[in-house]
Parts: C-alpha cells; structure tokens; sequence
C-alpha cells in the first residue's frame, strides 16, 4: 500500500451532504405475493414482448441510440397530445426527480409535504438542496395554507404535489392544486402524476397553462413496465429544455426504445388492467373496512395504506401468509401504517383472508 | 391561459448555471461510414443477441429490477477480480461523471485537462462546481507539476484523468499518474478507462492502492454495446458506497441485464475485435503518415485526430465520401482536427482513400 497517509480509507472529497444519508433502503424479501412495490400485477402481453424481441434483435447494438429518444419522445407526444420537443424521458422518473433537484434545487429550495415519497428528500439532501417539508393534512389533503406561506418565505426552487399522493392514495381537488399552481411564482412545480391512470385524473391541462409547471409519468404502474424502467416529464418548451440539458446523453438504450414503442402502439391492454386494479382496490377496501382492529385508508392509486395496531407483527403476519408489504409506520402520521399494493384477484383473496386474519 | 404574470415563460427557479450552458450539441448524419462516436464497428454476436432476447423473454417486465443490479455486478465483480459490493453500475457511464460530480463537485472543485471529455465540463458547470482545466502538455501529455500545483491550490473536488485521453489518443507513463494520484491528498480521483482496450492499460492496481481513485469503464467500445448504455466504476469500499447512494434505484433495466450478463459470459469476441482494432489503427495511421498536408496524430485508443489544414474543408469531403467524423477544431490546441474512429477494413479503406484526395 502506497496510498497518501491523510486519505485514511475515506476521501475527504466526498461532500458531507451524501456521506450523512443513509443507503437507500430496500431489501429484497422472496415470498409468492408481492404486494410492496405498486407494480403491475400482470407482466406486458407476450405478444408485445415477442414482437419487441423481433425489432431489437432487428437492431445494431454497437450504435449509441438517439441522443434523446427522439423517436420514442414523438410516439410519447402523440399519446399525450403534448409537443415532441416538450417530452422529457429517462430511465426512471426518479431519474427525473434527481435532474429536476439539479435543475432548481442545488443552493435552492425544495418544497414538499410530509409524508411524501423519499426519492424527493433524497436528493434534496444529497445534492444541497434547503429542504422543507409541511405535514399533510390530518386526512392527508395538501396544506394548502401553509404551502402558500413557504412559497413566499423561501427561495424558490422546486415544489412537488404528488397527484395521487404517495404514500396516501390521496387526490385533491383540481382547484386546489390549480390555487397552489398561481401562488407558486418563480418555483417550478412538479406534478407528480406515476399513479393517474388509476384515479382518473390529469393534470395536462394545468400545465399547459402554467410554464413553470410540468407533469411527471412512468410505464412503471399501470403500463406494466417497471422491469423497463421509463418515465418521462410533459413540460413547456422552455422548462423542457433547461432540463433536457441535464439528462445524459444517450440514456434510453435502444430495447427500451423498442418495447416502449411497442407498447405505444399497443395501448389497449392498460385501460383493461387499470379498470381491473380500480375494481379490486375497491373490493379490497369494501372486504376490509369492518376490520375490528385494522384501518383500510381509501385511496385513488394502485395501492393503499393499512393502519394497524403494530406495524412489525402486522408485516411479519403478512409474511407468513406469503405476501410482502412496506412498512411505512416511521413516517410522519403513519403510526402502524403498511403500504399495501393491489395485486391479482386470487392475491387480493390472500390479503384480505390474511388481514382478516390479524388481530 | 391563466399564467402567472410574473413567470413569463422562463420559470426562475431554473438554475442560472443549467440556463447558461448550452444544449449538447450532436446532430446525427445519415452516411454509409460511421466513425463519428468511436463505437466498436461490429455489432454484439448474432448468436449472444438471440441468447440475451431468450432470456429477457424468461423474465417478467411487470417487476422492477434488482436495486443496485447486484447480480451484474457481481459477474463484472467476477470479470474483473473485483470486491462485488465496489463496482457501481449505471446506465452509461456518462450517468457516472454526473454522480461523481454530484459526490465531490458540487460547490467543490473539477480539475481536469484541456482538451478534454466534455461530460466532465458540461456537469461541472451545470451543477455548480468551480471548474479549473490546465493546457495538456504540446505532446499532449499530461501536464503533472501544473496539475500538482492546482491540486494544492483549490479545495478539493474531483480530478479527471483519462486513459487513454480522448480525445487525443494519448496514452500516460503509469509513473506519471501515480506521481498525480500520491500528489491528490483529499481529491477524488477518476481514471477514465473508457479505452483501455485499445493501449493495453490497467489502472486497477492504483485504484488498489489508493482509496480516494477509481476506474470508469464502459460496455460501449471495446464490447460493442454502445446501443445498450452501461457503464461501471471499480473503486474501494467506502468510495463506492457513497458514489452508491447518488445512484437513482433500480437503474439497470432487466434487459440491458440481460445483455451484459450473456455478454460477460461469452466475452472471447472482445479480444478478438480489439487486436483487429488495433491492427487497423496502426495501419490507418501508417497509410496517412506521408500525407502531403493532413497529420493523422498516433493513438492508443479507437480513434485518432486527422488535423487537416481546414476541418470545416475536411469535414465535409469526408461526408461526400460517405464518412462521418466528429469535429474537434474548436477545442484548445486542436486547429483544424478531426476526431476519426477506426471501422472495418473496409470502411478504413475507404477513409484511407479518402483521406488521400484530401489537399
């Protein structure tokens, strides 16, 4: 060993804003029902994933692909009704939360709720970002208020609703998003959109006519796609392409391209699924809202919370019955909370005799 | 439109640094002979192909992938004698210089050449770091005792240090780099191995010896997978989890996956086009070495620099030729230069030919 006596293992150049975060924290659990992570239950057609083969072994893999996505951007587009130079896509929309913290959040602000989704907060600490967070409502509608006072008393930088809220299932009125959307001034505002399909609703129109607003979509839920990893952001012409500058060029490899562009092509099977999920969500609350001791929260995603008198014997409970959720009891108003996905119907049976089954 | 007055199509919570930086720029040319992005002219195996859409095929897309693509990285962990839990795979490794620059640029340092590897620069100024770059040497070597006194000088940060460089070709004494590395004190230091390929170089055993230094390598080259996306750092442990962290989860999709784990068990096709890579650049080199006007610079990597007596001129001679090359006149010290990767025999032939009606 030759290396600089100051180094001592650790380099110091490392920004203490990421040494001080943990690791992500998720651990893979291998049981029959997989309940923890709002996926799709059922995998893209197999059809779909015959012809996407065929068109990528069509395909020279030594070529970089676009340096956008244009191709797939324009299919986006037309899908969307949104214009092709205006779609922003990256592997992953947590990609694009990281890009729009770099965007509007380094030495800035950002803005959400408490509870809200963790890859916000995550990337608000590590990049150095002001982070601030206003807890939800106690039936976990936007603090509309206090939201308003934090957008006049901070810097500006990114605000994020998330529509339907995760982790809650909850949706709020348009105008009330619409009331944050005209207080927001100089912040870009991102609306979160992974779960829409399934509460029917569609922030599109707020933003067109709001510049410093954009909407963010994935093929994770209810496309089925999570495996792909795809997410893309509708913003307008300028927004778009500030943030088009911070995606790494070449960054949608070309079999995503492909199974993406069949899956635009192919977009019946979603509404399909996504009337069933919607159905099975509400049969699953309607089994469990009698429950002597457990709480099923409504919700307008693809999931829902279960509050429970103890959220470890309720998760080990679950385990047993073969079915994995993710605690979310350590977050801000979610005591005894499980976030509980919706799965097939026969999984759905499972859950319900299983959380019946807990005292 | 119910836009607020103030906002006036430019969101100001943009960044002024991300506003200031101007949009990558690469326009793609349609031409028979590709030699613009110093991929690997052939493409992945027709039968590694049909391997990788099997077992994509096998695979549910509905899930998402591993969250740290821990079963790749333990096969690159294998291919390269590597500890697992200290290779970091992302989806380029583009994504890698935007993450490192996160870890240890941001209202920190980027210290590197000039010329040099845009992504280095682009992320720097974007995300805010300060950005120091010194001349290469006239022979474009590395230019060690300025680099030593800016290492002194600035706060520490990130230094780049690519091996070979692009993009010039040249390849470094490893003494040289060493004599950087033991100089780097609490500096981050990346050794872009993007061709190491193509010299014959290995900077693992710095990396060893040095826990602060890390290695970036990359399946788009010498593995002709440039279509796929994925790159890779191999570094010490504590360097690893914290670049770790700044990875946004599950960023591998399953099938790039796929792809790199068929690739890595059946990597003999690599040896086999890299010596005829090699092979064909020193022959390329050695066919325009009596140019009458045009100097084909030597090169350790995929690629060289044809400085012509006017790129512009030069440029568009080769796209009637049906070539395309990339210029790279306007960077310091490289009047008049192309950057021309090495294709098939044939296609070299063709620049060969060419190259020689060139005046």
């Amino acid at each position: 060993m030759t290396s600089n006596p100051s180094v001592a293992g650790a380099p110091v150049g490392v920004r203490p804003a990421v040494r001080a975060v943990p690791a992500y924290p998720f651990s893979p659990i291998q049981v029959p029902i997989k309940l923890d992570q709002n996926e799709n239950p059922y995998d893209f057609p197999a059809e779909l994933k015959a012809r996407t083969a065929e068109r990528m072994l069509a395909q020279p893999w030594n070529r970089y692909p676009d340096l956008h996505a244009d191709t797939l951007a324009a299919k986006i587009a037309r899908y969307e009704d949104w214009d092709t130079g205006s779609v922003v896509v990256t592997p992953g929309s947590n990609v694009l939360i990281k890009l729009l913290t770099e965007l509007a959040g380094i030495e800035q602000t950002v803005l959400t709720v408490d509870p809200t989704f963790s890859v916000y907060t995550l990337e608000a600490k590590m990049l150095g970002a002001r982070l601030v967070q206003v807890p939800l409502n106690e039936d976990f509608s936007m603090p509309v208020d206090r939201l308003k006072v934090e957008l006049q008393r901070q810097r500006p930088g990114v605000l994020y609703i998330t529509q339907p809220h995760a982790p809650t299932g909850h949706v709020d009125d348009v105008a009330v998003v619409r009331e944050l959307l005209e207080a927001a001034g100089e912040w870009v505002v991102v609306l979160d959109e992974a779960y829409y399909q399934y509460s029917g609703t569609d922030c599109r129109d707020l933003v067109r006519q709001h510049p410093n607003a954009l909407s963010l979509r994935t093929f994770s839920k209810a496309w089925g796609l999570a495996g792909l990893r795809a997410g893309y952001a509708l913003a307008g012409a300028d927004l778009a392409t500030q943030l088009q500058k911070l995606v790494p060029a070449f960054n949608i490899n070309l079999l995503t391209q492909a199974a993406l562009e069949v899956a635009l092509e192919n977009p019946g099977y979603v509404q399909e699924r996504v009337a069933e999920g919607v159905a099975e969500r509400e049969r699953v609350l309607a089994a469990l809202a009698d429950h002597p001791t457990c709480q099923a929260i409504p919700s307008r995603a693809n999931f829902f919370l279960l509050r429970t008198p103890d959220a470890e014997v309720a998760y080990r409970h679950l385990i047993d019955w073969g079915i994995v959720t993710r605690r979310q009891d350590r977050l801000t108003s979610l005591e005894g909370c499980l976030r509980v996905g919706i799965g097939t119907p026969a999984e759905n049976d499972t859950l319900i005799e299983a959380v019946r089954a807990l005292k």
